[in-house]
């Protein structure tokens, strides 16, 4: 008898679209197979009118992020929460070498152990040196025979001691190329400094003048170098938060010479446009890279339907409305980041999938495939396969919602996405077998999450 | 009860490798599970230590193929028994407008009734028209509605009546670009004919010459010149077996900037070499386009690996070595084409999944999902998935065989590949359920197969 | 002493301005010196206030050129008296092998006896062979032998006859690469017939309808490809009348490649768009390319100011209002081409050098030093240096007149540059140290001219 | 009557070689004529199989240019002498801002007393900021109205505190761009660090591993970089001393997409190769960037050849053997630099008019003509014209020399090219009227040189 069987649904993943019943046991897919041709399951859930998909993957969150002396705020157990009630099943956060007195490997131990006993799906880290050193050079290929072959190198933030050189760069690429990948937060900071300092001399501080204090070619320029350096490495490489039309076209091109480049765009970037920074609470929309044009929104859309951009992330850093005030009108002193963990999927499906710039089959592949692959997790993750780990998401699609922050989960007090009316909300979730979130409602247990060693 | 289930195989698709049985009813997979999690069949194949892939798709055969006076040998009956033994449930051939009197929909009808009653798998057909005119133009569309939303345009043949110029082929790309795709054979037809006019003229008529008659650029030129008639119309396109390292470039630099392009190459390109043409039995090698040097195969190789080649068809052509002697060592004489229906598999798997320049989930999309998915057969064919067409090979990849051309089905009396020792052989294979090839033998009734309806 | 001195005028050439005085004797520029500082000469002219600029060539015109049973209305005497009145003092026209039975050299001898004779001015020829044929292959290096080292190759104009194909232009970029240089008319033939069927049986024969039917695409693939011919031929390739955005653009990557390619557009793709062929005297606007947008404009005039295009051609064709009614309003009846052969410097002075699009140097640049470099002429030709021909326009740039065609001279009944206010006009030209054009007005004898052998 | 007339000559310009005479007043070139044809000097210089050139502009040498504690042999006097004799009329030198405590106009002026009295020829300077401060980008104006409209930013020298970043460079190319120039050192200060830093733990100090330590990509990425930043700017940009095929081939392809973008090599990557750092005087050749490949070297000629390297300078840089011994044969502690001011022309004549890699037209375009163009001297410099200032070259092309060091001028008591047998020494250098060398003996007055205030 298996434990649980999903019936009439209708399974959607990256790449087929059917009618099929799947059952679980002991935390895995066991069968998928046509309507009714399952045994019984202890639990049987019906399915009818709905679809399943894999377990959404979000790997790009930053949970408990500093900005200064103050913290993003939702912690791994609120913001896992939050992810589980969005059919996210697994996230991907970061180990950065805040101190740089810790090797990388003490870097990770410290962050796992904020993590484990909090969180309540599956996680990974990517790691994220800050020194640009030999030291570091020789420990990342230590990191990766540890399980964790991602990487993300900070190309802006010199002044905050974050950014790491093009020399470390080109060498990473080279050192993990054959079982790593390297990604970048690809902005130039000289650029950008030298671009605030000028808007600040002249007295323009205020939330409107962030987008130009950091135009595309902030970004652009950024990639078009880390791209060359890919290139003369042969390494892998993956984009974070890639922006910018610009940005986009280089990728493509990069990767129609034979680059092994992958690209991540997120949620905020094919919604929102630079035109919020306008409005009375713009500085809640600070975030690097900036909001863009609508231009931009339009480009980015092409390439996640053509597949270009592969990844749709929510590089999720939840900020409340209180700490977004601190910079007191001030870009340069307001915490970077918007919260989105929770509504990706909802957001993506109705201005994707509802609008008809993407398929659904392509929104699972960017949500949830995509990261599974590019990251080392599939088909234990991503899939809909017997002996895939029994991680789904269960959406009435026809249900819509208008979003009101109160009725979010996590512990930030405001949503970019406030007032709009969304579809796509996963009813149920289900990580590794178990019902973590019935009818909406999260039932997991804290800390039942477990940390994933990945191997590309 | 199942039908039938396949127990203690590898499943291996186009991107999973797992351990998994399969349930099959009524012509169907009716489910997929994890070891032992399956009820009981009527009948019970036991797949230890094989791989069990999706049937392969063969979307580019020539059956009674016509050269001057003479036609390719094997007939829609042997040819699909060849196609059947070497794994393949699903081959698309061509209804060519060769009697310019009948429109497309009449050649359609022709070509069927030569095939219906005899194919003993599954077929489909790309419609090849001769005209440059209006009337085709306008008759595209309807071709579509009949199902048949695949086009094949010869650039050369100019001479022979069978090329459609450029004004046709940018139409055809406009015409069909929502709901169609337009192949084409890419050769220059007035460079070709001027090159053979010069050759033939210095005396240099030998199979030797062959290659250096159509050097890489003839077939460059076309994609170069269609990749640019495709951008403009924004269409579909299909490149037919390239062949060259210049064209495959040109290819992923046109995706690089979005444009919709896929391409195909064949299994002799990956093998033979122009060599071949030095040979005594030369002449048996001459194909359009030539085999090529030793740069292309590893380019051609590597556009398999990263995905720029989407396809590895036969572009089997199957004339017997009389017919290939009725040139009298003149290539202009010879009949063009290779036979290849029945051994794509096992060479591919051999020359690339052995040779580690592909991985086998990569060979099974080149050979059945990808074909599936571009030409419209997705995912009633091509996937393993529950409602999918029961079309499988089951495959012992340790089996070590050389080739032998007696031991080939077919009615052609050679085999490019006589002489390798390659593995990779299927051992029983499905069609809609019903096990046609058992222990490599042919088992199925004449005529069984039928015509495939597609819709993009 | 001197035959003549030209006093007190600034000498403009392709990259210097400067005051000087030149000094003539047996038709040759015998010194320049600073003011004053040359003896005196038998004839002293006084060019206070005025430019001196080495007389124009003009690379591109068709002298009595044929469409159906007419022909463009001036001959070699007239044609060259609005040439030398519009300070053009080298004509390069056309031996085309209208009559197939003749061979090249005798197509040659058959023109010259046209122009020997009638021409006030010095003249050349390009050779345009019209047979695709290995006879054309092998009689191209002997026609560089004559002196004749420029071809001039149509891809369009097949059902005419004249079109010669990928195969002749591919050899013939080969055959004369070291010592030749190859000109193509870039409009692709079958595109254009297939459009131009397609319009008129929808019954739009309008001449409003023309640029439709040759949009930009029928000259930009016939770029594409000839630059591909090129590349892979190594050769040395001229654009004749570049009319297209795209086009330039792709001849600015070539050359970025390393190619070896020269572009030349016409005055009237600088100056006049598509909308003339929605006005009532739309019909004599028909020429080949068409007359494109705006942007075309503003694109060329870019190319011209970063030398992406070399030269400015006229593309004269001189067909008279009558001539230009036989088409009776469809266009595709009606004689293609416009005349400027007398107005090319008044009209790019005006538009470009006082609109501050370009340089007067490299206007002088692209009228006549680079015709001269490219065509083998320089420094013969197109040059104000002592040893070159004593060919010199003398232009006084305050004086502006109303386009009048009566005013102007040649046969041609209308001019499409009617009614504008120009400055640019020639006053004294000189042609091998004779004065042939004083105060505007013709002073020279038919038959002057001289056939140029040149030498690459 | 004329100050000198030079006679027989043949005169040879950028784009011309005509038999000609030349006559001088008051440091002017006065008239070029046709042999025999000018009036008597009081001086009359017989040049009867000889050529006579512009005198030569080198826009890239390093007069007292210090390392670490020890400074470049050579002063403002002894290194024009030895530039005169080599028949270069015009130099280029930098005023570097190596006092962070000065402005820019301060660190000119600094200069300039060092070059005043001294220098016996003309010369000119390019201001090198070394602070990326908004400092920096609002006296780049100021700069370019004092009359030095040429700049150099160093990307590389970070710890050295030469280097200037992005910020400051994309600002500098925005600020200057309509009458200014940016040049810049193109090399990534990040990657060679941390290659140099790896080089040395691992105890590969010696000169046969300096080419190693820079590759190609160090200066390759930076031209990527700096053409991207350019093309964003809309800027001017200059690139000093290109030395890499990757980087030539960037360069082609910005321009042929329309960037104005001008570069230079320097007469040892033409010749020289890395193979040199293998010779027990390896030390010696260090220099940045480093020597190159022979493919590199070949890919150099090819640019010069099409134009797409526009200048060779000499970047002479002279320190002694001593000097260079300093270093202990560990070349990061080596001064970086080669003497190569008075023998640019010898080497580029034989190396390469000789060897037909480009015309003699081409030489004087790149050592003379082009750098007057782009920094802002013609046709005052650079030029043989009337009104343009005296100062030219006469060489016997036919006399061969074996270079010995001591028959050298300057201070530097070696050469790169010892030992070469070279052709092309100027035998008269004449400077604004003046004969500065006779017989190849310098003839000049202490300080008579004069600097060059220039317009864009």
């Amino acid at each position: 008898m298996y434990d649980t069987v999903i019936r009439n649904g209708l399974v959607v993943t990256h790449d087929s679209t059917i009618e099929a019943d799947i059952a679980i046991k002991n935390g895995k897919i066991l069968s998928i197979g046509a309507r009714g041709s399952l045994k019984e399951g202890k639990t049987e859930l019906n399915a009818t009118g709905k679809v399943i998909m894999p377990g959404l993957i979000d790997p790009h969150v930053h949970i408990k992020h500093p900005f200064k002396d103050t913290f993003s705020q939702d912690d791994f157990y609120t913001a896992t929460i939050a992810a589980a009630r969005g059919g996210t099943t697994t996230v991907i956060d970061f180990a950065i070498q805040w101190d740089k007195k810790l090797n990388l490997a003490e870097t990770v131990a410290l962050r796992k152990k904020q993590a484990d006993g909090q969180v309540v799906i599956d996680y990974a880290l990517h790691v994220c040196p800050t020194k640009s050193s030999m030291d570091t050079a020789k420990e990342l290929p230590k990191i990766v025979e540890l399980g964790i072959p991602s990487f993300k190198l900070y190309m802006i933030y010199r002044k905050q001691g974050r950014m790491t050189d093009d020399g470390i760069i080109f060498r990473a690429l080279e050192e993990v190329k054959n079982d790593g990948i390297v990604g970048v937060h690809a902005e130039n900071s000289a650029i950008a400094e030298f671009s605030e300092e000028d808007y600040l001399n002249r007295g323009l501080s205020s939330p409107a003048a962030f987008p130009m204090v950091k135009p595309n070619i902030v970004e652009a320029e950024a990639i078009n170098r880390v791209l060359y350096l890919n290139k003369c490495a042969q390494g892998n490489l993956y984009i974070f938060h890639l922006s910018t039309a610009e940005g986009l076209e280089m990728v493509a091109e990069a990767r129609g010479k034979g680059q092994s480049v992958t690209a991540e765009t997120c949620t905020h970037y094919l919604v929102l446009t630079e035109d919020y920074y306008k409005r009375s609470d713009g500085a809640n929309f600070i975030c690097s890279p900036p909001l863009r044009s609508y231009d931009d929104v339009d480009a980015l859309w092409k390439g996640v339907a053509n597949g270009t951009i592969d990844v749709i992330g929510s590089d999720h850093c939840g900020f409340g409305k209180e700490q977004k005030a601190l910079g007191n009108g001030d870009f340069s002193k307001t915490p970077n980041g918007l919260p989105g963990i929770e509504l990706r999927l909802p957001v993506i499906y109705t201005e994707g999938v509802l609008k008809k710039r993407i398929s659904i089959n392509r929104m699972v592949e960017a949500l949830s495939t995509n990261p599974a692959k590019i990251f080392g997790l599939y088909p234990k993750k991503g899939a809909i396969l017997p002996g895939s780990d029994a991680d789904l998401a269960i959406v009435d699609l026809n249900e819509e919602r208008e979003i009101i922050t109160s009725n979010l989960s996590g512990s930030v007090d405001w949503s970019p996405y406030e007032g709009m009316h969304l579809r796509g909300f996963a009813e149920t979730v289900i990580s590794r077998g178990e019902i973590i979130v019935n009818n909406g409602v999260f039932k997991g247990k804290r800390g039942r999450g477990k940390f994933l060693e990945r191997k590309l």
